[in-house]
This record gives C-alpha cells, sequence and structure tokens, in this order.
C-alpha cells in the first residue's frame, strides 16, 4: 500500500482544482486591530488592514475583555485542569454560562469548547434523547450542524434554502407522531442573508417540531442586547435550542447552547463532544462573559457596524461591482472561479496591504467563488476609502465584469 | 409528541442507575493548586484538595505559562478573530505547531481546539484520503476516537485491549491490499495502562499498516524531553500520526496531530472538524507553546510526579484497597458501583475536603465504577498523608471490601 502516493494524489487535487489553500500568517497589534502585521514564508513584513476577520465588533481587543482575561489568569491560572464533569467546572464557567441564559431569555446554557462541536455534539445527540427524531435541515446549514446531523445516521429531510414550501411538503410527507426538529440559521455567514425565523416557527407550532436555530453570525450584534435575529424580531421564545458562538462578535473562543434546564440538562448528560473534552480555560470563559456582558448595552458598537457596511456596499455597488446585498454586515463580492478569486485576493494582500481570504469550495458551493468582507466598527472610513478604491482598480486590471455579474 | 416526557424518560435513566452527575464547581487559586475552593450550591465554601484534576504537572500556574499568556493578551489581543484560513493564523499558532513538530520529532504538527476534535476530525477524515481504509481500533479507545472511527461509517475492527494476538488474527483476516491504520493509546487514562507499543508496530510493519497513537496521558510526563510513551521506548519514528493534548500535563487547552507535512497538508485540507472553526486564541497558543518548551529540559517536575504516585500507591497498597497498578502515574482504586462510589466521593469532599470525582459510564465500563487519583509534583507529602487516612477511615466506614477486591 502506497499511503505517500495517496497523499499525492489528495493534495494535487486541491492544486489543480485552484483550492489549496495557504494559511496567511498575520500578527495583529492590540488596540490598532483591523491594522496587523503579515509575516511573507521568506520572513519579510509588511503592515495590512484585515477585512476578512470574524471579530466583527472587534471585541477581541476591547479593555474589558482582556482586563477580565489577566485577571482570571491571575487569580487561578492558565486551564480548567479537568473536563466540566471532573475537576474542570469552575466559578467562571458558571458565570458564563448565567450570562449567557439571561442573554437568551433562556432557563440555562451549556458552553462547548466551538460553536462547531456545541453543534455536532448536540445535533448528534438529539436523536438519543427523542428517539426516531427527524431533523428538517436548510440546505446552507453550516459545516457543523451537516456532521451533526449526518454522525448518527438519524432521519433527515434537507429542504432548500429558507424554501418555506419545501420545508413544509417534507414535514406533511412525514409521520404525524413522529418526534421532529427543524435546523437553521438566523443568518448565512457566505451571502449573509436572513432566515424566514417567523414562517419557520409557525410550521414549527403547526407540525409539532422544536426548533433549532444557530445564531454564530449575529449573537452581539443584532438584537437590543446582541441576543440575535431571533431577539431583534421578538421570537427567542419560540426557539427550543439557540446555538451561537464566543469566537466571533464576542472576540474569545468558545460556542454554546441556550434552552431549558431540562434540555441543557440532558444534553450535557449524553453528549460525548461535550463530556469527554477538557473545559476551556477560565480566562477565556471570564473574557467572553466580560464580552458579552458588555455588548448587552453597547448599542454604538452595532450601529457603527451597520453603518460601515451600509457605506461599503453603497460605494462598491456604484463602482458596478458584484455584491451580494441582503442588509447584513457581511459584504461578498461574487467572482466565481477559484483561480480568480485566489489571484485577487493574493493582488490585494501583496499589491495593496488588504486581506481578504478568496472563499471557495467546500466553504462555498463551487461556481459562487467570493471574496467576503467583514466591515467593522474600528475600520475607519480611510480604510474603506482604500479597499474601494484598491477594488476599483484591480477589477479594471482583471477584466472583471460588473454589472452583469451584480446579483 | 410530548419532548418534555422524553426528556424527563432519559433524565430518570440516570438518576435511576446511580450515574447522573453534578458539576462540583471549584475555584483554583493561581500558585495555590492542588488547593482550590469549593463553592456549594447554596453558596457556602470550603477549602479543598483537587485530587483527580488533569493538570498533572501543576503547569497551569506555573510563571513561564502564566508570562507567556499575559504578554500574547496584552501584545494581541483576545480571540484569534477566524479560522486558520480565514485570519486565524497568527505567529503564535505556528510557534506552537513548531515546538510540537520537534516535540516528536516530526516534520509538522496541527492544532485543533481539542484532542477530542483532533481525534475524531483526523480519524474521521484519514479514509477520505485512504480510500478503503480499514481501522483496527483497542477497544478502550477513548469515547473522541471512537466518535472519528464511527463518523464516516468506513470500515472498522475492534480488537481487545492491548491482545496482539486478536490484532494479528483480524489483520490477517482482510485482504493485504487494503490501506490499513491501527488506532491505539499509550496510557489508558481510566486503568494508567500502557499498550505493548513495539509489538503493535512490529504488526503494523508486518501488514502494511499506518500507526495512530494517541498520547494524551502521556506527552509531558514520559520520554526525556516529554515527548510520550513513544519518546521513551525510542519508538517516535515508528508512529505515523501522533495526537495529543496542550490541555493536560502542559495545562492549558487544545489538541494537535504531528506527523509528516504531507500527511498534515493533507488533513489540514480536508478535515471539516479543522477547517470549519475559529483557531484557539493567540494567548492560549503561546502559553501552551511555553509549557512544552518548558517540560522539554524540567526533569525534575517528571520525576516528583512519579515518585508521589508510587508513594500514593504503596500506602494504600499497604491498607489493602483494591488500587489498580501499572506503573503510571494514574491511581485508580475500584468500587464497582456507582451509588458506593457516588457516595464515598461525597464524604470524601463534604467531610474531608478531599475532591475526587466518582469515575462511572459510560467514562468505564459498567461493574468498574472507581474513583481516580492524580498525584503530581504540587501535592505534598502531607496531601498524600490526609488523603491515605481518609480513605483509610471511609473504607472501614463503608465495610467496602479490601485486599480481595486488589487487582
Amino acid at each position: 500500500m502506497d499511503y505517500e502516493a495517496q497523499l499525492d494524489a489528495a493534495l494535487s487535487r486541491l492544486h489543480e482544482e485552484g483550492r489549496y489553500r495557504t494559511f496567511i500568517d498575520i500578527e495583529r497589534q492590540k488596540g490598532q486591530y483591523p491594522k496587523a502585521v503579515w509575516r511573507r514564508p521568506d520572513g519579510t513584513q509588511k503592515d495590512i488592514t484585515v477585512w476578512c476577520g470574524n471579530d466583527y465588533l472587534g471585541m477581541g481587543q476591547h479593555p474589558a475583555v482582556l482586563g477580565a482575561m489577566h485577571e482570571a489568569l491571575e487569580s487561578t491560572g492558565a486551564g480548567s485542569g479537568g473536563t466540566r464533569n471532573i475537576s474542570g467546572t469552575t466559578i467562571y464557567h458558571k458565570a458564563l454560562e448565567a450570562e449567557l441564559a439571561d442573554l437568551h431569555r433562556k432557563e440555562a446554557a451549556l458552553v462547548f469548547t466551538s460553536a462547531y462541536i456545541a453543534n455536532d455534539a448536540t445535533l448528534s445527540t438529539l436523536p438519543k434523547l427523542f428517539p426516531g427524531l427527524i431533523i428538517y435541515s436548510d440546505e446552507l446549514n453550516h459545516a457543523s450542524m451537516i456532521e451533526g446531523i449526518r454522525r448518527n445516521g438519524g432521519a433527515k429531510r434537507v429542504f432548500r434554502h429558507n424554501d418555506l414550501a419545501h420545508l413544509r411538503e417534507l414535514l406533511e410527507a412525514d409521520d404525524p407522531a413522529a418526534p421532529k426538529l427543524i435546523a437553521f440559521e438566523s443568518v448565512y455567514s457566505m451571502d449573509g442573508d436572513i432566515c424566514p425565523m417567523e414562517a419557520i416557527c409557525d410550521l414549527a407550532r403547526e407540525f409539532g417540531a422544536l426548533t433549532y436555530l444557530d445564531e454564530v453570525h449575529a449573537v452581539g450584534m443584532y438584537g437590543p442586547r446582541g441576543g440575535g435575529v431571533a431577539e431583534k424580531l421578538g421570537l427567542m421564545g419560540r426557539i427550543d435550542i439557540i446555538n451561537a458562538t464566543l469566537a466571533k462578535a464576542y472576540g474569545v473562543m468558545g460556542g454554546y447552547i441556550a434552552a431549558t434546564a431540562k434540555m441543557v440538562d440532558a444534553i450535557r448528560s449524553y453528549a460525548p463532544g461535550f463530556i469527554f473534552t477538557t473545559s476551556i480555560p477560565p480566562a477565556v470563559a471570564a473574557g467572553a462573559a466580560a464580552s458579552v456582558r458588555h455588548l448587552k448595552t453597547d448599542q454604538s458598537l452595532r450601529d457603527k457596524q451597520q453603518e460601515h457596511a451600509r457605506v461599503l456596499k453603497t460605494r462598491l455597488k456604484a463602482l458596478g461591482l458584484p455584491i451580494i446585498d441582503h442588509g447584513t454586515h457581511i459584504v461578498p463580492v461574487h467572482v466565481g472561479h477559484p483561480v480568480h478569486c485566489k489571484k485577487i485576493s493574493d493582488m490585494l494582500l501583496q499589491d495593496y496591504g488588504i486581506y481578504v481570504q478568496p472563499i471557495n469550495f467546500p466553504t462555498v458551493p463551487r461556481g459562487t467563488e467570493r471574496l467576503r468582507f467583514t466591515p467593522s466598527p474600528v475600520h475607519s472610513m480611510d480604510d474603506i476609502d482604500r479597499l474601494v478604491r484598491a477594488m476599483d482598480k484591480l477589477w479594471s486590471h482583471c477584466a472583471l465584469n460588473r454589472a452583469e455579474l451584480t446579483a
């Protein structure tokens, strides 16, 4: 068996399709984000502006967050030293979970090492709790949801993206007595579009299904306290399980679910992905809690993010660039070819000090390759101006289509 | 559909079997570990000694680790702000991976958010790279390995724990041309026993199989530089993929694999559990790197840990307690009943300020419930003395069997 040749073949496929990825090595400077230093493979450096980060509000450098982390580190140490059940539960974990339960107006919350594992572990455990469970999953759901739904080979139905008629059709086709769950996202991160949440909740009620909502790209940024799109729409009470992250708008790390005390109790008791892993460091929990707390009241960051997104979209549109605009903070520019996408990204970085990663398959479907900009409150109008000018020049240089590609 | 009733049923099963778990809320005091404060559900506090932590060497409070974390936090901020491919690769991640590759004398290493996800993601991705792969898995492998092996429904064979004859039998029964991988651990954490590593490597060579070794409970603690049991036995070169954690002996958080550059390149390119998740915070990476670096030279911590384990085992054996002794740092005391196990643990905590979590199903097979002590270099002889006296009293009090239960 020639394992080496098999690895070569697997890697060649990526190179041939132009979707082999190279890590871009960057160093953020606290307080100066989105400015950072790019370290090239040859060791030389270049100042850059990060335009593809998921630290959406710049909370990763907020004094409240850093202060809480330094303090916890100083008083309790580095790691938690155990799983949640075996010496790894601290007052920091408890405080964070209380903060999150309050955020979503749920009885309880449960923190995982990431939102990826929170999705995977929860969705793969629910069929153990509700034997015969059928999961209805939006076709554009995140990889972590897909992995969780697939894992134990339970029954699943995939509905076309945000397609209520298709969802209804699938629900109607199944045994009315079967336990059911509808799994979907609020903001889909690659297009920046939003689900028809109320209508999905109505369908769930009609068919007696549970609702599972991923708010990873919404918490901190939508709703008067940052509770996400469900909070903004007044629908938190109709969602049975909310999943979200502490690593994007909250700027730290980790993920969680929020639900009834009983649901959380059952998940924490039955999910291997929760039981058999070391809990997050107390300092990480402390920083995340401080961030969640801060964003419950700081509306100005949310407003500024939305404003910057609007300005960027308006200006790119004015140039006739093919942007995808669903009114959220995410600004995707359609390229449609993995090699072109990578090429533009390379030129932006090398020639203009603008860092935006090309988004290729499998993150998005083939043929929809894109650049995905994430304007934040800490990007200045000057940053936006430089980005727009660079895109204008590059688009002409590459003779890419303009208006006819616009979504 | 009465979801509430289903949850009640799921939770009742745990209560009935005596294996419902309650989080013990503790607060470590930096520099005083294993001392900590237990916060009872009613809000009152009690000083305790932690005897079941996985911060095996006390590195979670080591100045080198904390210094590196404070520094990274101060210079770069809280979170990484992205996945490894999209703005979440920093010089801290690169430095940590270089440190780990060097530790295991491999060309490359790849850091994940936990060793759980490192096992799960890697083992579930290998069948994509080597179509038709058959995985031979020790029956006592960790939950994360089992989940990874199961995930994509690839071919698997489970061999009896450490049973070379059975492994050979299974290897012989399969197509000699099929790609194969043997997955096993060095130190099995619940019994503390060690695999017959060289013989397994010999079988792998004979049958043309890859080797996958989990050193989660060995790195930092075995081998002259903390490279694990494979380093101690001079076998690192014969292991294709080494998996381990940064959250136990290294005292921080995160997990990794180490392998050839090509193998790592393929895993990072194809594993959803790696691609679609935010990378660990730079401060966590910095702390972990400092810890790995420190333990490459500090043999005294390893020696002291082994000495304390020997003393504890000798004294418990002298009292006739049923300890399981395989010569490692893990000291399990067999109880054999989930309710008794929980009861003794409760009494140790409440009456003696000794915190050791009962280990019940599914962490160990039913009927083998146990207390599992983890003596460290930071436990004093006095701590050991108090533990031994408490166990002696409680064992008499509970009229539990002594010598006849000894392994």
